[in-house]
């Protein structure tokens, strides 16, 4: 599947924002240290004491933009794989995947930096777009199939 | 893989779902303007000022509903795709397919009308029937290959 | 390409640790009622009243934990079956499989039996080394072969 010049891409694209949600764990557990806001008590305890056991808004904002990233990155990995063998064009399927990628990482970077709304709203609708595009095209595929 | 039948009925029922998921995004996002929560204090300014930036328990709801689909239908989209790799009956396949597809529309269903307990419970069970069957068949394949 | 050594050896690590989620999601359930704690007015209603539609400290260590094996497992599914169709040494690729399912796997006893710090991060950090290498590999492999 790797000789599949559609598949290749959507691997690098996909690895790309899984790598990007890795580093935003680590900018959450760096958050959690330098705000002192820990989940659980036996990590407050290990860094000043249980009163860091505690929320901070700043540790609840990377939680959510990891929680957003879960929510439509993992289906992008499913849909794209499967979008991936319908055999697309090559130039047509890299712009989903470049697109949604894009957008994702704008969503992320707008989530953190508290850009003024909507920037992370209209960078979430353009990210959507491929995947809607992507879903109606395996589904269209399976249905004329039948 | 899409000349697969046992794969095409599974990337139809798993892309039916991710729309399901999507839906549910977009319902969870005319929650939170119908009913003025908002998540961030960015959002909450542009919709009417800072007192909106607040929680709301049918928003909580559809994020509960969501969450509950990331932990069931992303593992079924793994071994689902997995379980049509092992050649298994067409006909048994699109049975395991259907009854989890059905368990977790009617899962939202139940989630979000706030239907009668145990409703919403029951669904959940069902849908993981097919999946722990799956999973078996699985680790039956891999174990009884070596 | 379950006749791939790799892949079959994949499967077989990313199905325990998908049942060791579930497993976890059994064990949540558990917890809420032992500790009588629902996180929905109709489950707390089935379960002696509305005081009872609380937040529990246990629960939501159930919580956290299974949502950390979701940012966590989810991106191997994926990450191992792109690395798979590599053709990765069989030794090599079992090795980076085993230590991210043991490393999963201590990370879940860890917070669920609220190991002293810093067990469960040395856990999740150990899991994620052959997550990066995966990632590393197919972004390099996408890489030269454009």
């Amino acid at each position: 599947m790797m000789e599949n010049e559609v598949f290749a891409s959507f691997a690098f694209y996909s690895t790309t924002l899984i790598i990007k949600m890795y580093v935003l764990a680590i900018i959450t557990g760096q958050v959690r240290l330098r705000k002192k806001a820990f989940a659980n008590p036996e990590d407050a305890l290990r860094n000043g004491g249980l009163q860091y056991h505690r929320e901070d808004p700043d540790v609840e904002r990377c939680r959510r933009a990891h929680r957003n990233d879960m929510e439509n990155i993992f289906p992008f990995l499913f849909l794209g794989a499967v979008y991936s063998l319908l055999g697309p064009n090559p130039i047509v399927a890299r712009i989903h995947f470049l697109i949604f990628c894009v957008g994702r990482i704008v969503h992320t970077v707008a989530y953190l930096l508290q850009l003024k709304a909507p920037t992370r709203s209209v960078a979430y609708s353009v990210a959507q777009l491929p995947c809607f595009s992507m879903a109606l095209q395996v589904l269209y595929a399976v249905i004329t199939r039948w």
